[in-house]
Parts: C-alpha cells; structure tokens; sequence
C-alpha cells in the first residue's frame, strides 16, 4: 500500500484534502506541527482526525516559530482581525500570515516522507477561498515539487515525493461537498484563529468556512459563538 | 545598511559565509537552529561566531527533528561514520544526512527575513567538498530561489529576498583561507559531528576539514583528539 504524509493542522481543509489521499489508496502518516500557535484546540482537532481517518500514526512535530514572530498567530500583541469583507482579506496579505509557514511544514513532511519512505505529502492549501497568503497559489506548490525532487535522497535517485495539494482549485463550498461525499470527519475540525470555547464565527478562517457550508446548502456541524 | 540573515551552524563553512555577508556590507542577523542534534557544542560555536563577527542579534530557533528521526545525528541509535575515505562519502548519501534539514533551516531563515525585513539569506552550503548531501548543491539552491521568491510577501510585491551560498563553487582548502583572509573566527568553530571535549578528527566532518586546512597551508586553531 503506497504512503502519503498528510498535514494536518486540525482544520477543514487538511481534514478533507487527507481523506481525498486516502481515497486514492494510501496509507496515512499524519503530522502536525506545534509552532507556538495561540492555541492548542487546533492541535486537539487534529489528533481527533486522524484517529477518526484510521491514520497508521500521527506525529506532532514542534517548531517554535514564536522565535521569528510577525504573526497574529504567534504574537498575542497582534489582534486577529475580524468581520472583514472577503474583499478586504485578499486585497493584502494579512497580519495572521505566518512568515514562511507553509515552506517550514512542507520542509518537515518531506523530511519525514523521506524517512518513512512515502510516495507523497497531501496539504490543503486552496487558492481560491483562501486569505490571501502567498504559499498557497498554484505557482507556489509547483516551485516546492520541483525543491522537493532536488532536495531528497528519494528525488535524487528517481522515485521523487509528490506534494500534493488536492483541493488548490476548490472552494470553500467544493471542499465541503467533497468531505461529506467522502463523509470525513469534519465534526472533529476546528477553523477558528482564535482559542474559545467555540469557534468564534467572525475571524477570516471563521468566515471562509461559514460561507463554504452556506455554499454547499449543509449544515456546519461544529457550533459558533452567538 | 541592507540586512542579511545568516544560519550560523557553529561549523566552518557557516563562519565563513558569514563573514563574506559582513564583507558585502550586510548588517548581520544570526539565526542557529536547535534540532535536536547530537551535542550542544556547535550552539555554543554559534553563539561565540556570532558575537564574534558583532552580529546585530542572535535566535535559536527550536525544531524537534528526532520527532521524524532517520539520520546519526538526531538518533543516537545509529552510529557516526569514522575514518572513511573521500570517495565513500561521496559514493552514496550518508547516515549524517538529517532529511530535509537544509529546507527546513532555510525555510527557517526565510520567514525570519521577511519579518526582519532582510534582502538576503547566506547560508554555507558546499558542493565540491561535501559530504554527498543533495541539499547542498547548486540546483537545489536555484530550486530555493525560485520558492522563496513564490513563497514571500516580498516576492510577492517584486522585492525578492536573495538566497546566497557563496562557498557553492569552493573547496575546503578555498573556504579556509577565505576566511583566514577575512579574518573570520576560524578559531570559535565546531565541525565534529560527535560532542566530546574536542573535535574527534575522524568523522566525515573533521576529515574534510582537516583537508581544508592542510591543504590551505594553514593550521587548524582547533584542537583533535590524539
């Protein structure tokens, strides 16, 4: 049965987009990273998923990005932003983009695809409902499959790692749909950027999600704030 | 005054490329990563290099790399190789070899960049006198390149952050007197992969700097073992 390292960050997307690989047929190494986000609910998510997936492990790596800072996601000084129309989210790359994050976890599920001798990274970087973060265009995943295939042993010796990013072309609402026809466990996802007890329904991740189920005509199975 | 930030591993190689970004007028913003590795002695070269050269500041950044393993020196099961010729080393990718480690510290410095609002990384990697690692060479430098600039917020906005490897092209014995030359702090520097009292002079590590040195004409400021 081939491998794939799938990212998971306890979200909707990461949840469907490793449900589309196991689709696919692969057996599933799960990794999220700790880097000092606000908030461990995410974390909690994350390992609910892949236990729900059947994932064969799951590893949580940590990564003090705290140490670099400029985020709204890793320094508690910076406001998250919220109720922002969609316009305002991608008209400029926003306080809650993490410098280089997605580079640093496709960076260590290559490592550990390597080490576990998989045939592919699955991450659920989307580009069209998204918030405006520069790693997760189109442009972006082809520059690291084409890093990948140079900086592997796998790589060098002709069998690369495919980094896969299923839902890149999707939706909000075409993920959504596509998780409930795979019936992934998106009632173990958390969106929200802020650490409540519920999600807080106004954040950008909040509102992106919110609109994809409204989309899709379902009913968003994880409660909100009000 | 442009700024640069330079991985700083402690060893020779990361000594000297610093140097070289101080010479080409860069402000200096030293960044080491703790991977777990074998000893902290090559974080203490680091920290002692960095001072040295009077960088404008100095992050330890913490990644866990033993939570994906599968290299001597993040699993102190395996063994480091001893008294091996050059032609070995180079004949196949070796145990030493961390997965993924240069992506992962580059993308490190990458996201340090962008918040410190830097034009360049410098980091030491070494083709021609290596140790047979894939994320040394120029195409995977190039490959680099061409994802931070997708990557980035500065990218994005037509300000690329440059990633340079100066000692790319270089030898050992090159590299040493370089430095020598720059008046580099040659004698602050690790390059053992083990973590005794002084450098073992057998690993892959010592063997090419040794190299380096005799071959330089110059000795070698820090001490061996017998």
């Amino acid at each position: 049965m081939p491998r794939a390292v799938v990212l998971l960050s306890g979200g909707l997307d990461s949840c469907v987009s490793a449900a589309i690989a196991q689709e696919q047929g692969f057996d599933l190494f799960a990794l999220s990273v700790d880097y000092g986000q606000r908030h461990a609910r995410e974390l909690q998510a994350a390992r609910d998923v892949a236990r729900a997936l059947g994932a064969r492990e799951h590893r949580v790596v940590r990564v003090d990005l705290r140490g670099i800072g400029g985020s709204a996601l890793t320094d508690a000084s910076i406001a998250v932003p919220r109720d922002r129309p969609e316009a305002a989210m991608q008209a400029a790359i926003p306080v809650t983009y993490v410098p280089a994050r997605n580079t640093v976890f496709l960076a260590l599920a290559l490592g550990h695809a390597e080490v576990a001798d998989a045939d592919a990274v699955f991450f659920g970087a989307n580009a069209l409902d998204y918030s405006g973060y520069p790693d997760c265009r189109p442009e972006y995943v082809e520059a690291f499959q084409r890093l990948a295939d140079r900086a592997t042993k796998r790589g060098v010796e002709g069998r690369p790692i495919r980094i896969a990013a299923p839902l890149l072309a999707m939706t909000k609402a075409d993920i959504v749909r596509r998780g409930a026809d795979l019936k992934a466990p998106l009632h173990l996802t958390w969106s929200c950027y802020e650490g409540g007890a519920r999600q807080c329904g106004r954040c950008d991740s909040c509102l992106l999600r919110r609109k994809g189920f409204r989309e899709a005509g379902l009913e968003d199975p994880v409660a909100y704030e009000g």
